[in-house]
Formats: C-alpha cells, structure tokens, sequence
C-alpha cells in the first residue's frame, strides 16, 4: 500500500506546474489551501481559516499571523513595499481583532538591488509601524543571485493581544447583521495597475494602503459587537464577501449604491474591463455587527481619518448558503461570485 | 536641512548594489544589520539581537522569531526546503530557551514550479513539526513570474513560550562558563556544496538539519543553569563564537581536537579548501553553561539522538574583549574571525 504522502492530492492533470492565479487570492489559491497546505498541516488553529491564528497563552489570547509581499512595482501612488508589508500584517491582526504589538521582518533581496531603494523601502516600513504603534522586533536577510528574485520580497509576521471577550470570526456573523464598509473601494489595484503600464489617466489614483488597526480597537473599546472582520485585500470586496458567506453558512446581500468609488477608479475601471468589487484593497474593511450597533459603529469608524466613509452596504440573512447578492443601481439583484484566477497577479 | 531618512547610512561608495554576501551571516550581514535595519527600527527587543526577540504577554514570556529560506537545491542529501524551514525557526526558539509552539509559513513561488515537488516540501514540513512537536497555524502563498523567484522561498517564523525563569543571551555568559557543542560540525554546508556542484566523495555527507527543541528543554527542564545557547547556521561555529565573544565582553578559547568533524566533511573541506569551522550547520548548537553544571548538560544532551555526541570544547575567561582562540592539535593557538563575505551563498 502507498503511503498517502506520496500522490499529490490537487487535480494535476489539470495543474502540473503553479501558475500565477495559484497566488492570487481567488479559486486557484483556495484549492491550494484546500487541497494541499490545509490537509498536510491540519490542526485547529489552521482550519479555522482566517486572516491569522488565534491562541492561548498564559490565560490570555494572542493572534499571530503571516504575508509576503512581492507587490511590483515596489514604488507606487500612495505606497512601496515597505508599507504595504507592515499594514498587510498591521491589518491581519486587526481583523483578529488584535492590537498589533509585534512584527518580524523577513527580506530576500537580489543580488544588485540598488541600496538607497532598500533605505527608502526600510524608511517607508519604520513610518508605517510608527503609525501602527508596532514595533519590527526581530527579522532575517538573504541574498539571492541575480535573475532569481525580483528586487525585494518581504515577508512579515505578527503577534497581537486581544484585550476583549468577543470571538471574531465568519462563524460568528448572524442573520440580521449589517455589512459596513470602511470606505471606498478599488484603489490599490488600480494604483497597481498604472503604476505598472505606465498608464496615464486624468488623475493619479493612490492606493488607500494604511493601518486598520485604530478603528478596529475603537470599536472594541467603544463596546460593539463585532462578530466579523475582514479586510479588503487580493480579490477584493468581492471574494471576502463568499468567503464569508460560504463559512457562515448564510446569505449577503448588498447594495451597489451604498458602496463608494473614486470616479478615478471608476473609470480606470471601465477602461480597462474590471470591476471594482473585485479589485484589491490595502486599507479599507468590512465589519458584520448587529443592526443595533451599525449607528454606533460607523460613528466610530468615521471618527478615523481612514473610515472616514464608512457606511452600512449590506445585511446578512438565513438560508441560500454561501450566496452573496447585489442589487444593483436599476433595482435589479446580481450574484457575486468568487474571483477565479486572478485580475492582478503580484498586487501585494 | 536634510531630513535623516533621505542619506542611506551604509558606505555605499563600497556597497551602491545588494550583493550575495549581504546575505551570507558573515560581516557584511552584520553591517547591514547595524547600520540599516537596526537604527530604522530600534527598540529594546530587536536591540538585543538574539535569535529571537522574548516579550512579556499576560504576565508570562514569549518567543518570537523569524527565518527567510532561500536553499538552493532545494533537496538535498539530509533535507530539503521544507524541513529546514521548519527546523531553522524551531532551532530560534529554541535557542531563546522557548517550548515552540506555533509556526507561519509564507510560501513565495514561481511560476511554473512543479507541483509534485511542492507536495513533497509541504510534507517534509508536516513531518518535520510534528517530529519537533509544532503546529503551522497561519501561512501565505504568493507566486511571481517565470524568471523573478528561484522554485520556492519559504518565510516561516514562529512563537514560543518560555517556561522558566532565566535570561538566556550572550550578555549572560560568565568567566568560567564552559562551552559545550552538541556534536560534529560542517556536514549541512557541504551536503549543500556537494549536492550543489554535483561533486561525488566517496561518501555521501548527509545534511544535519534537525530540530534542537528537544535537547534544550531537557537541559532546562533538568534545571541546567544555560547562560547562552547558539545555533550553528550561517558562518558556522566560527561565527557564532566570535558573536557570543563580542557581545558578552570576554574571551573564548576553544580547543579543536575536542571538535568533532566527520571525515567526509573533513576531506570534502580539505579537497575544497574551506575550514569546517566556518561551514553551516542546521541541527548543532553550543550551550553556555557554568562548570559545574557541565557534567549534567551534557548526559542530558547525549540522551537525545541529536545531541549524541555533545562534549565541552571550551571556556569563557575575562578579558581581551570580544577575541576567540582556537588551540590546534599541535599545541599552538589562532585567533578565530568572524566569517567577513560568505562561503557559500544560498546554504539556507
């Protein structure tokens, strides 16, 4: 008899090799997770599936959590690498809802990348942390031969400590929830994308990458409910959006007027043939929190500078599991799917 | 006035461009450690530059670590990509004195890698945590074009906790502390170099890649008094030393006949012109403990399979800051540096 290890358990007639929409946020990477890491290192830390593991320790809670980052261009409107890579993580913890406390700092570098652009990008990850409040506490370097990297990747790793009693995850949201977004959605994708094609629209979009981690203690401290956080980041609001709905077992139902876009992404949008629901994010949420508290929540969020556009888009209701719904500006009701393969590879 | 963050701090006259040797563990990793990554982000923990940073959490202690994983090949003789990844950053926490508790792992890969080979690095990490009794609980999978990665780059870092009450560092290191090693060195660096070039010996040398989580809980659960524990990875023995020598303030002084070294790694050097001392390891350690304690740390390190071969091979003294000697089997002594550049680049 063959020992289970032996026969790699995704349809590889179908993928022999990995391609790129393996590591794009969408079906591709959820098979992936499925179908290899899931099984391979199953525990239970893992198969809850969300943006970070949350465990005990010393009679308290502690979330931990990982990104690599391989955004290209490294440079681009509004961020580089350096904070993308510290709010990537800042903002997994926070959909923990943890207070971000500690960070590590993993760089792999080619050989020949021009030193100032390294000081630029360590400068870039020692403000984004400053304004986190975290701190980067421990890290490692490697060198790569020419040719076989890209520049910089960074992988960042953090701790955070839940300092409440609310269990925050897509289990936890229930019928009669609201969605709130914190804010418009699409733009850093769309900062991505010119930046990359050196494309040139009237305005310049910058990517919203910024810290969630203020509003989400805010609406901790402030006593909310919160049964669910998620931020808006590969795949968009889109993808978050199934996933939540297929974890919990319920129906989403949102309404496409209620969610803001800059014209600019708009536009660059409609040019390009993609849709804003699905482009990435890097500072910009969705809470689910019961309809009682949506007030009192969004109160909160447009407190911060960041969520200063935050509004109710959405409820959440029984049955039709794993559907997500959106009404669009005509009245008529649209099923969102999840993003298949991949809009942008290497957004962040 | 120029704002401090515009000037990169490093002499870049000498170094415009990241070369392979930023990377290597030897001196200039050092000085990019000192004059780049550790102003930027200074703050207590990072300062202490151990392996690992330890922070207070809900009144007990934890480890925090990270190790960015770039081996090429990415199999060889004694391991691969996966059990190194998990080995390397359970050896960090261990050396912290921490239990390793949890791991991340944040996969960067390569357009076109195949997906056979990624099934049997994910399982050799399965394997390799449940042998070092670790759970991965969060992980992230990107994937960059043909031509910008190198097959896998495996990120993981890792949480420990420490369940007892000493400081383990090299600020703890005594005069009269003896330095014991847990058994031959050298072999992780030319299974690497041998598996590399593709040069046949007339043995095999197996890489050591194991966990070490095993034998220093033993030691501190035997109530060993371990001032300072070092993992042999990068700039092998050598530089661990001299790291040790320099932060502590004293002198060590090792003897090499008491140094075990395989002859297959003894002769592979030899052909190569490489020094074992220098070579990498992935599964030995040196231990600081005091004299009295030496008999003791050492029956408890033979009981485990891994640290076999575990005997005393030096001491600490006072005075002359920071110097290592090394006395041969001649009777004379030399001074031991650090390892400047990299002997091997790409040995983890």
């Amino acid at each position: 008899m063959m020992s289970l290890d032996l026969s790699c358990p995704l349809p590889i007639s179908d993928y022999p090799q990995v391609v790129l929409a393996h590591g794009g946020g969408g079906s591709l990477t959820a098979q992936l997770i499925d179908k290899m890491f899931g099984p391979a290192f199953s525990n239970p830390l893992l198969d809850a599936r969300h943006d970070g593991a949350v465990f005990e320790s010393h009679g308290g809670r502690l979330a931990f959590t990982t990104d690599s980052h391989v955004v290209t261009p490294l440079f681009f409107p509004g961020g580089d690498i350096g904070s993308l890579s510290v709010n990537g993580t800042v903002n997994d913890l926070a959909m923990c809802g943890a207070r971000p406390l500690h960070l590590s700092a993993g760089f792999i570098l080619e050989e020949g990348f021009p030193m100032e652009a390294l000081w630029r990008i360590v400068q870039s990850m020692r403000r984004a942390a400053e304004v986190a409040q975290v701190q980067i506490v421990t890290g490692d370097t490697k060198v790569v031969d020419r040719g076989k990297g890209d520049g910089v990747f960074i992988t960042t790793s953090g701790v955070g400590v839940i300092e409440h009693g609310l269990t925050i995850a897509p289990s936890e949201v229930r019928p009669g929830d609201v969605v709130i977004l914190s804010g418009d959605i699409g733009r850093h994708g769309v900062a991505i994308l010119t930046a990359r094609e050196s494309l040139a629209f009237e305005t310049t979009v910058e990517s919203d990458c910024a810290s969630l981690a203020a509003p989400t203690l805010g609406l901790l401290e402030a006593g909310v409910e919160v049964h669910c956080l998620r931020d808006l980041t590969r795949g968009g609001l889109a993808t978050a959006a199934v996933e939540i709905a297929e974890t919990s077992g319920l129906r989403i139902d949102l309404e496409e007027t209620a969610i803001p876009v800059l014209d600019g992404v708009r536009g660059a949008c409609e040019i390009l043939g993609l849709d804003p629901l699905y482009m990435a994010n890097e500072g910009r949420l969705v809470a689910f929190v019961r309809a009682e508290d949506a007030a009192r929540a969004i109160e909160v969020l447009r407190s911060h500078p960041v969520g200063r556009q935050s509004s109710v888009i959405g409820s959440v209701a029984e049955g039709d599991r794993g559907l997500v719904t959106l009404r669009t500006g005509l009245g008529t009701s649209r099923i969102v799917t999840m993003l298949s393969g991949e809009q942008l590879p290497r957004i962040c």
